[in-house]
């Protein structure tokens, strides 16, 4: 990553977009290293991805950002440029069980998700010593039904304080306030412990083992006002028999759902993911 | 399986069922071939499917069930004995897609599904050709929602009328009434073209091309009066991108559909499906 | 398809060689459906595939071809035009298993695959029951050691007569010549019923149950001189137990088989497909 | 596990023996939880698997196995006698990488491991940090073609003194002595990182990447003497594509490696594997 420069567009379809964003770019000096595109015909709508090389940087980076936003308005382009040498700042929010977190740390330290977790906070003391493993900060708040809007407060001022990119949910099972879901929309990814959209609310694997499904997922998805309705960014299932009672469908599912979410935080963190009204286009991984 | 004998049990949880079961049959001098259990500790309910060598049968067929018959009053079992050299007479009910239906008569060709297919069913003349292919009577019944009632009566005559034992809805698009789907509850199989109990009813994937999911499924279950809400057989899923719209997932998804109707009639074929509530056992195949 | 104008290229990897080709059919007025490319780093190669939209043609099929083959020559770029609506005409060739070659021709009677299939060659009588259901004719080219020359003449000779693009070894088990392999190099695909590399040669399902492994797969390749090295199109693998014997194996074997060839046969029809060295980059289907 | 007993038998094909077993138990009064079976037609070899409730124990255990003991010599059983509520010790040998140990510590903390982890021995030093988050002993020994013996004697020795049960390589890049393996044959798990038996011996990616397969895979196996041939306990594969160059695909393969060795341990340490020949028989996941 840290050697890319990425482009993230989208604008309605009409011809020449992609020749003459690319030759922008050529003209420009760049070596095009990736360049995915996607056209949705039903919508008429077009979307891009460009991954650039760092080194061909002709002048400042502000300077590039200001010449693409002439080239942009002129043909109408929708943007977002994601500097590859930057270190995404992610707050986890979580609650008891420590599976999707313990997964997410974990890739942080391999390497393979690249990003600072500068804190992590629960509703719960649970996970401290977790935190602990990994050596960040935890920030326990409380809530009830009663505390709930200062306690989102404190956590909003939080993230603020230490400057974040992206909240992800590793199973927080407090519900955000619209508010909340508005000034962070596109910023939030939420793993839920189903294959949505079946079995949305509380505890799918009773409701997957009482319906007798044959497989379980989960799905990560950024959140929004409406709970489980947001886009989906990825899926996974696994196959299961009817020798799994719930707690042996949870047991089993725990693992689909931090396979999900990583992946998930893992697309958005590379700048794979363009959301169009309540879908995703997520542009496959390279290299 | 045609030099097979296969029980279907089932009964209360309680000590020494295994026992004293696998005891009666070594008694008349049978070799246990395969004996799979399940126990619902939740519902404390007791499931078993065993197969025995015919080659074994000491006296009569009749005998033989009269015998169990006892034992099974005595110990209070609900079962069902399968003979395994007998071929079940399956009816196939289409309306205009033939995914479905080629994949069953081509699995029965194969030799895959043991089964005699006497005749096919639709409410439209579009397949008769392949039934044709394969030398099946194909009868053509148009439905109106006036004729509704009698179209019904007429199909549910030739099922009695070539004996059938199962019925399966190979993409029919006719909801079948209540007194239809009772008087042959536990055979007839439908394959919902999505992952139950994802979008249930019409257009599936048109849903989920709008609600933007990374898989698609299908889902095989045994009809009963609530649409879709049948004891589930057979899962499958597809990955999915974005590059799909709503006929591509269609046609993506029509290989997830047959395969998933297949493996389902296989299943039931081969008396491996046990039914509890609106729930399936689901015996894994051997050899 | 038949609406589309596909461009296959692939150079060695260069600054603006994306930006110059699509500005290239922009100038023709061109709008450009899909552009999928690949730079492969480690070998500075470059792959290209583009979507073109038949009805924006500017004048004839050969002025395009002309004036590409004239940008091709300056860019050093090797290419192919494929015209949608052109329907391949594929040879399958088969010897006594069916279940690839009904695959095969429910999916073009479907109109799952855009191609005629003039006619079925096989070293065996046995399925000229299917292609007779399908209404095809079928060549039963019986061979032994000594006519092996002869029987692979006359095939060629028919390859000619029906003017073949694609030869589909759907279970064809006899071994081509390298003088045929190299003058069909790329239009010969043939399904190998294992994961290669893995249990090459004969009887991969008695190995794979004497390995005991827990999935067994499917490889469909273009054929090469070299047997079952030949670069992979498509693979997949389903998961298995030690209930299964070789035989058991080799029935369930047999969904993927043909999954896995019908899938493969689709991406080179679709021109979807690029040969470099002894791999492929297949890019993915789109619509 | 900790309120079961675990009986794994194996023993020739005969009539009877699983009736005249489950009557052994019962007659102790025993409530039979689960009994899988397998029979291997093909070897004439019987496979049974048997949990029974811990508090139906009618005297000590001791007593249980001697009793067992007599029955199963009189009917030639081989047998092992697993107590649930017994925490086995497992040694986990590493070399660098990071990933297939942090997932089996994450799931021993997790409770989905019931085992301890007494020490983790390692080559290099690397990974001790990983292993003082989880307070586990860490023991560097360093080893050169020329101290590989001595090395390996010290191996032996902290397995012993530690009263180990089970060893793990994960990804310990270091061959095992055919006297250690054979010592220890059936307690070693080695993850192999490839779908064995494609791709043995080492950088299985970059072969994978030559050879342009797409799908990558995982084999978990008992060490034994010859390298990457002992018996399979669990594999998974992952779709890949041309997007990917060798180091993209160790990076996707690790996934599929930490995955692959954390269900083969699961299976081992609830007692659902047998080992015969150089296969296993691993019986499915219950609750």
């Amino acid at each position: 990553m840290d050697n890319k420069i990425i482009f993230l567009i989208q604008c309605a379809d009409r011809r020449g977009i992609l020749s003459s964003t690319t030759t922008f770019f050529s003209d420009l000096g760049f070596n095009i290293l990736h360049c995915q595109q996607h056209t949705d015909a039903r919508e008429g709508r077009y979307f891009m991805r460009i991954e650039l090389d760092l080194a061909d940087l002709p002048s400042t980076r502000s300077d590039l950002e200001k010449r693409f936003a002439r080239f942009a308005e002129e043909h109408r382009l929708t943007w977002r440029c994601h500097w590859g040498d930057y270190r995404s700042r992610v707050a986890i929010l979580v609650s008891k069980t420590s599976h999707c977190l313990y997964d997410l740390l974990f890739h942080v330290s391999e390497g393979d998700l690249f990003c600072d977790i500068p804190l992590i906070i629960s509703n719960h003391p649970d996970l401290e010593s977790v935190a602990d493993q990994f050596r960040i900060p935890y920030y326990h708040l409380p809530v009830t039904k009663e505390t709930r809007e200062e306690q989102e407060a404190e956590i909003l001022r939080l993230l603020d304080r230490f400057d974040i990119d992206l909240v992800v949910l590793a199973r927080y099972m407090q519900i955000l306030s619209p508010s909340f879901t508005d000034t962070w929309h596109g910023r939030i990814i939420n793993i839920h412990h189903a294959f949505l959209p079946a079995f949305q609310g509380a505890n799918p694997y009773l409701q997957a083992y009482e319906r007798g499904v044959k497989m379980i997922g989960a799905t990560a998805h950024y959140a929004t006002e409406e709970l489980d309705r947001g886009p989906i960014i990825e899926q996974d299932v696994i196959r299961v028999s009817h020798e799994l009672d719930p707690s042996g469908l949870k047991n089993l599912g725990k693992d689909v759902e931090r396979r999900v979410l990583t992946k998930a935080v893992s697309a958005h963190l590379e700048s794979r993911v363009i959301i169009y009204r309540n879908r995703t286009i997520v542009f496959g991984p390279i290299v």
